[in-house]
């Protein structure tokens, strides 16, 4: 755990040179606006620990799998979002001097994230080996207006001596993934062009042919003058405008560079370089200052109704804002083929985009912050890997249509290769036949159903159906060899979690046909024809939802991870010395393996999920038995615990988790945030305050909510859509107060009291009314 | 399975051209010395199916580590025995076209491995585009004799036509391993030389720096002159001479060529070129007659003590040469530096050098066929890694001197990288402690124990001392998160084999201690010393020996596998449909573990080592809960499984198995003999022989027998050692025939009745007499 970020309301700082931790904070003032994004890479050349980091959302590469032992089954390739063009990269020589900041002397720094403002800013004083002092002031954007392009403001001042300056700017896609399986370079160029007006570089993927043109104009601003281009760089995947000035002490100059990047994805391959080109003289018109307002009115409008405030404590604040900003730079939803990377735009880790990250944790911060149908897309996302999903779990053996959703995908195949996760860790069907339930609970949509849904369900059901087998002994199904939500266990039979979310979901399915029996039978008879689903495979499946095997500690009263459990040693991980931690980078996989020792929520995620079907006390004991042995090495894990926390009033554990997943990243706290942040976890943050604290929950159609203050806090609220009501909530020492800011009237069922709570109006409850839980 | 190998007592044959086969055969009829040896490639060119291999004992490249996510605790590299220079390879063109098999009409076609010579012969009659008729006579081998030498006979004649011939032979070191983590090549040149007289070549291995040195020279005969060199060809890595003659119908050239090869290992690394030239100069002066003379006379010495001969079943009698060829092809003991790589010289496949199966499977082959001391250093082997295999467990976070010695190794470092079996697969601690027990039993060699034994035994027992652990549950040790003997089971817990070899060794290594402690009570006191042992860690040893958890069925009788091997659906591997056999090329992973499917023994493995210790009811039982549902897709299960089902009488499943193994790669029963031929489990064939059909054990310091007769065979007979003692046994239809042939008298156990055998006497004994079991 680390503590160097500068606590801010709305800023992320950090007003030191750490060169060791320099990739850490590439990783966290990333930005990016949903389209694409970049590390917080310095623009000069930096000799020492850097990441350089840029990506375009949608543009993979298919990596020739690697693995030790082939096993069939096995994918042919893990797709990438793939590091693309550096456009910010400055080759700059003082004085013959490269200016690289492991080589000079830092006098002042400060790194910030003006979250508000949607603007990273960098400002740096530094004394060159000769003498010669300058001041650096750097300001980048990626524009939420115009979301193909991006800007980068960079000024030098002369605070002593004489500068003799040479400062190249330009495109360079020679570039390359530090995680490349077999260091292969993943970009050919298509054409490059560089003149004084303009430089652009177009690159295509191999094997993808992914086409990316960038262009850029700039100017070289000094004392009011423009400094002319005095040479033009034109080489092999490189293009840049050269610059060669003198300045005196007290002297500036500021680089103007504005970029744009389209892709075959967004544009006709032939019409690329005219659109492109189009758009710059569009995004220079508007010009720097401009460019800067729209990008505060911009973010705005995502703050008002996306922002959670926090009184009283300020690293709580900047946290939660931290976690919803880069989400929103992550994905916007304004294109229906992306999906919610877990590193976003901010690392190469992991690859892929989709896991079932997104169904369990980021979808009720969009369906809650944002319209309707961005959370609707995500559903739909998998309805069209649907056909993926099923020739997937054919090459595993599975018959009849049934499906298994890939681990991690882009397009839909899988993309993961290794055998106790791309095969086994089967759970995240669970996850994405839960998230239609999710979703049309939330939001009332059972049309989604019938269109989308059901389609899914019945292939997710079918593989259920296929992967349990009867056990003799047991005189129940078991599921065998599966990898829980826990990947700290391999491998294990009947993990609870993955045997509870099977049966749920056989049982949801059978739910959803009777419903649609009544509803809609024609659209029904149509979709089970085309499924060649009878009611005999129905019967099957109930019969199999209602003898489904779950390992139980009967004793105390709990459900067991899987079969075995209780043969381990059981062991706090607080008496693990701090050493040892985290275990993933300081234990074998084996000895991870046989300890008790939790990576994230397993059976509390189903505890979480199916809440409404476990009384208190069952979830006490689950959650005092589980959670000491947790090490919370995936960020997935926190919130889950916070929210339980939260709904068990153990007020101060919930405070603790909530800061262990809103600052996971800002602190760093296991060792890993240099290779990126972990995007799809924030939105968990986000569920912390609003399931957690605030104790929203949807049931029978209406919102719930049982808030609690955590002590350290003076109040917080926050904005949820619900069914079209608009709902601001705020939680202070006092009570709650509700304003519905929708234009209809809504009930709200607030510590198991219904309100109804008309549009335009308020509604205000104190803590001891709400205190008879 | 295939069946094209033409059955004859001593010799394989393949008769026609099989370019579907000709990687199998390729394998199948490799040819090697125990220093070196090599696949059975063509010498001409040739564009279809090959894999071209020459390997050079120890000699061995640090391939790094590919996996797909790395684990802590991996190695580094995996050690592989490489594909060294190619000295057979001939480039000859035929009126313009170039000799190759794929692009030609081949009219006769016969390859011959002569086991009793040792010799590889080729002939092969073909038609060439343009008409030429050539037949091709060549014969190769690698001298027992003179083990770093070769030669290689190639004689071509003209059949029709006239042909001008180009031909040139010489040294290729541009060579690569088709198993090569990352495409690397893993040679380089030192130095190379080529003239008239002969031609040379030096390569160093990258990394591990051992120098191969080979020089050839070479004549080419036609018509009792000798054709002249017309060129030397000379480029990197590549050295050749090069001849151009012209023969008509009915003429015919022979090409002699005559090859050493030294390595930095046995010579200083200057003195290589003038060792080689003088080796070489020997060679030559033998002449190719008389090297064929040596040859088979090297061979006639090692079957006069290895050969197994079984009348009345030619199939069966072809087979068990086959294995006893290969296994003295590939280990001869008398470097002690060396061990058995699980594929010998035949392929690349599994790398690495050293597994359990030398301990398990091989080392009563030696130690019954050959001198006491190449079993003794076989177990040295072990000694010497003593200390790797302390760092291989703490790298696992073992501590105090506990051992783990690796999965695989050439050198003491482990190089196996899953997760699953090189962290998991740890009873091959057991096999490596079991071999000691079974060295000092058959031979009685006591001292080995306080020399070397004892240490071994130390570091493996605190390993399963550490590794198990006190479960509440169940009031016992259990072992949790281990992969067993069967590897078709991943990280299961309480693995009975694992379970039981662990309290064993543990056991056995009390019982060493308290043998020592009266008879050597000095030389233990200072054993125990150095590895910081009291009498305490012996009790708490003794405490997890005497309360180990051993998963059963007690409904059943039988041993469990693994705890929840009863949830599997039990079917029997009979119902598998063919197309789905081999399971490991035709199922996923995931199917695999959570079948019922065994790919070789595991319980079964544990009571045939321990065999005396659980009566014949419980070992039956097992038998027959297990072998239906095992699929022997290891090379190592069937015979196994054939001792055990001559113990039990079953004789036509000890048959069957017997087949199975004997003719493993001779008919590719398991679609894999094209990677290379499965060397260790040839040991196990002979063992099927002698401890299965001949019952051979030894207890108390005797040697039994309990033979019985394949109803398939007239007789079979062989020959053993033993303390002494010279055995050649033969069993026919009338009874058993033992002689000794040694200087000593000696004690057997018939059907468990002593008998005294002295010196150069015989001993009959009809088989109603034996039938009291």
């Amino acid at each position: 755990m680390k503590d160097y970020i500068i606590k801010d309301p709305w800023q992320i700082i950090e007003n030191q040179f750490r060169p060791e931790y320099n990739e850490i904070s590439e990783s966290i003032f990333s930005i990016g606006n949903g389209r694409m994004g970049q590390r917080a890479n310095f623009e000069e050349d930096y000799s020492g620990k850097t990441m350089p980091g840029s990506y375009v959302a949608g543009v993979y590469y298919p990596d020739k799998t690697r693995v030790g032992w082939w096993k069939n089954g096995y994918p042919e390739y893990f797709a990438k979002v793939i590091n693309a063009t550096n456009w910010i990269g400055l080759h700059i020589t003082v004085n013959g001097t490269i200016l690289d900041l492991a080589n000079v002397t830092v006098t002042r720094f400060e790194r910030r994230l003006d979250m508000k403002a949607g603007v990273l800013h960098r400002e740096v004083a530094l004394t060159m080996p000769d003498g010669t002092q300058l001041a650096i002031n750097a300001q980048r954007l990626y524009s939420v207006a115009e979301s193909q392009s991006a800007a980068l403001s960079y000024r030098i001042r002369v605070e002593r001596g004489t500068a003799n300056i040479i400062l190249e700017s330009g495109l360079d896609g020679d570039i390359s993934n530090r995680d490349s399986n077999y260091d292969e370079k993943f970009w050919e160029e298509v054409s490059r062009s560089a003149n004084e007006e303009h430089i652009s570089l177009q690159l295509r993927t191999k094997k993808t042919g992914f086409d990316v043109h960038s262009r850029v104009t700039q100017q070289l601003l000094s004392g009011g003058q423009a400094i002319p281009v005095r040479q033009v760089v034109d080489r092999e995947k490189y293009v840049a405008q050269h610059y060669e000035w003198v300045m005196k002490s007290g002297e500036e100059a500021t680089l103007l560079k504005y970029v744009v990047i389209l892709t075959s994805e967004n544009h006709p391959r032939p019409a690329l370089p005219d659109h492109a080109e189009e758009l710059l003289h569009h995004i220079a018109a508007i010009g720097f200052e401009k460019l800067f307002i729209q990008q505060e009115e911009g973010w705005s409008k995502i703050w008002k109704d996306s922002d959670i405030q926090i009184e009283g404590d300020v690293a709580a604040q900047q946290a939660i804002r931290f976690n919803i900003f880069q989400l929103y730079q992550t994905y916007t939803g304004e294109d229906d083929r992306l999906n919610i990377g877990p590193k976003g735009f901010t690392g190469e880790k992991y690859g892929g985009v989709t896991y079932w990250d997104t169904e369990a944790y980021c979808l009720p911060f969009y369906m809650a912050t944002t319209k309707p149908e961005i959370a609707r897309n995500l559903l739909i996302y998998r309805h069209k890997h649907l056909q993926k999903a099923i020739e997937n779990a054919e090459k595993l053996g599975f018959t009849d249509g049934a499906a298994l959703y890939p681990m991690v995908t882009i397009n839909g195949e899988e993309c993961h290769n290794e055998w106790e996760i791309t095969f086994e860790e089967i759970h995240r069907n669970g996850a994405i036949a839960f998230a239609i339930y999710n979703y049309v609970r939330y939001t009332g949509d059972e049309r989604y159903l019938q269109e989308y849904g059901l389609e899914v369900l019945l292939a997710i059901s079918r593989f259920w159906s296929q992967r349990v087998n009867w056990s003799e002994a047991k005189q129940k199904y078991v599921m065998l060899g599966v990898t829980g939500p826990n990947e700290y266990e391999n491998n294990v039979n009947n993990n609870w979690y993955t045997n509870r979310i099977a049966a749920w979901c056989l049982h949801y399915t059978s739910e959803v046909i009777d419903q649609l029996a009544s509803s809609e039978p024609e659209a029904l008879q149509q979709i089970l024809q085309n499924a060649s689903f009878d009611a005999v495979e129905k019967d099957k499946w109930l019969h199999i939802a209602d003898n489904m095997y779950y390992p139980e500690d009967l004793e105390r009263g709990v459900y067991l991870q899987q079969d075995g459990f209780l043969d381990k040693e059981l062991i706090a991980a607080s008496d693990l010395p701090a050493s040892e931690r985290p275990l993933n980078q300081k234990w074998s996989w084996d000895r991870i393996l046989r300890s008790c020792f939790i990576k994230q929520a397993d059976v509390l995620q189903g505890l979480y999920f199916l809440e409404d079907q476990y009384d208190l006390d069952t979830i006490r004991r689950n959650y005092d038995f589980y959670e000491p042995m947790t090490v919370h090495e995936s960020s997935l894990s926190p919130c889950v615990h916070a929210i339980m926390a939260a709904k068990l009033r153990k007020d101060d554990k919930a405070y603790e988790f909530y800061l262990r997943t809103s600052r996971l990243d800002l602190d760093d706290y296991n060792n890993d945030t240099e290779d990126g942040l972990h995007i799809t976890s924030m939105a968990g943050t986000w569920m912390t305050i609003v399931e957690g604290f605030a104790g929203m929950r949807v049931r029978d159609g209406k919102v719930h909510f049982q808030p609690i203050l955590p002590s350290q806090w003076a109040s917080y609220s926050f904005r949820v859509t619900f069914r079209g009501a608009d709902l601001q909530i705020k939680v202070n020492k006092v009570g709650v107060h509700i304003m519905n800011a929708g234009e209809k009237a809504v009930q709200i069922v607030l510590a198991d009291k219904v309100y109804s709570l008309p549009a335009a109006d308020i509604l205000e409850v104190s803590h001891p009314t709400l205190a008879h839980m």
